[in-house]
């Protein structure tokens, strides 16, 4: 019996998705709740593995029980239960049945991720969590100019940190644009991503390529040049963790309730 | 020399804006902070006593400098130099000179307070300290109508909590209204109100009673009768503090550089 959780988490007190020997994972407090609920070990994969300090609104995960597991919660109220066990900045918030052969990372589709910007003169103290704070002008239209480039499929390779374990790096971004909002009384830009996979680092290193380029030190020139030549030196910074937030993974449409 | 500071803070750490015995304020912090950097005791004067758990978007605080201060920190330079003395979480915007006389309590015009109010199926861990979890559905026009019902001059005894020093419980509210936004991916229902002052806990009873109207707890009836007799116990509960900020203290148009 296959079960595939949707979760939201504020990743700032987290050392990310992954279990990890030397902080606390949300894999960790996830798989914690759930060997409690149902009194035997239990281990969970996830759909995509955060990085520390990076948020989620629609992580998913999987976790499976015995067919004749004796403890049986109806699938509707697992949330709620699970909820009951995790701590307060993590919550599930969906749970379905899936195929037996299911994988919740080589299955997904496309996956969307929004990063936020605060463009202010000071730093706001709701938004140091969530959103990077990058003070003086930013050129907004130039910034759009440059997410139209990556769109479409590249080599990303001058878009990724060392240490991925991917075996190539030809991606597919099927949109990416910039929004003004307002969250809070405070004016924000998201960017906001989807594609067929990320690399490691992929969308922090285009944020702070889109940032160079707001503030003059790229031309659409010089990053239509590293995505054909990949090199990742000249490419922005990669921007900080706790503006990203993973927003959703999309599976095949027999999955969407 | 009297400076006026603007100032942001999440309230979630704090005891609220005044200083006390047995928790930590807002103003013990900011004390703190302009009597290191001037190497003197100062005090400040708030616009607002905020609640605790209740945050600010711009709340403001006056100082007092003797005309023969030895230390001269320009006037523009001071939020960067104060905030560097503060935690994370309080951040000094702007300051201003003000004439000898201004209190900032008394010379506030009027001030815009925001109430944030999440509605889904599950609490969201990015928005807990920012906005009232209010499962289940709500009736957004009927609450819209609502609002409209608290604009004008009223006697707001119905809408004012035991403790409050104020001599009359009349004030006049400019404008009221409910906003379907989203903030981090997540949809928030925001009210933003406008008056002339705020009794204790006013903002908080009316979003109560706007939430009990949305849950078809009241009638827009009897939320005129609450009004018109000022009975607090027919009004709804006081909304958690957490959703309340206070946005924006408005001056005579001298202040507003």
């Amino acid at each position: 019996m296959n079960i595939l959780l949707t979760l939201s988490y504020d990743g700032s007190n987290y050392c990310g998705w992954q279990r990890q020997k030397n902080g606390l994972s949300i894999q960790e407090c996830l798989e914690t709740a759930l060997s409690k609920l149902y009194r035997k070990d239990l281990s969970v994969i996830g759909a995509s593995r955060t990085d520390a300090g990076v948020h989620a609104y629609g992580q998913r995960a999987l976790f499976s029980l015995p067919d004749n597991e004796e403890i049986h919660i109806p699938i509707h109220k697992l949330p709620l239960v699970i909820n009951s066990a995790l701590p307060e900045d993590i919550i599930v918030t969906e749970a379905f049945f899936v195929p037996e052969d299911f994988n919740p990372r080589f299955a997904a589709k496309n996956k969307t991720y929004e990063y936020n910007i605060y463009n202010a003169t000071y730093n706001h103290p709701f938004l140091k969590r969530l959103a990077w704070f990058v003070p003086g002008p930013l050129h907004l239209s130039a910034m759009e100019a440059a997410c139209a480039l990556f769109v479409g499929t590249h080599d990303f390779s001058g878009f990724c940190a060392a240490g991925g374990s991917a075996k190539t790096s030809v991606r597919t971004i099927y949109s990416a644009s910039l929004q003004q909002s307002s969250c809070l009384g405070s004016p924000l830009i998201s960017f906001t991503v989807n594609g067929n996979g990320f690399l490691y680092n992929m969308v922090r290193i285009i944020v702070g390529t889109l940032v160079y380029v707001g503030q003059g030190k790229l031309s659409l020139d010089e990053v239509r040049d590293v995505l054909e030549h990949g090199d990742r030196k000249k490419a922005g910074k990669t921007a900080p963790p706790q503006g990203l937030t993973l927003m959703k993974v999309y599976y095949e449409p027999f999955l969407e309730i």
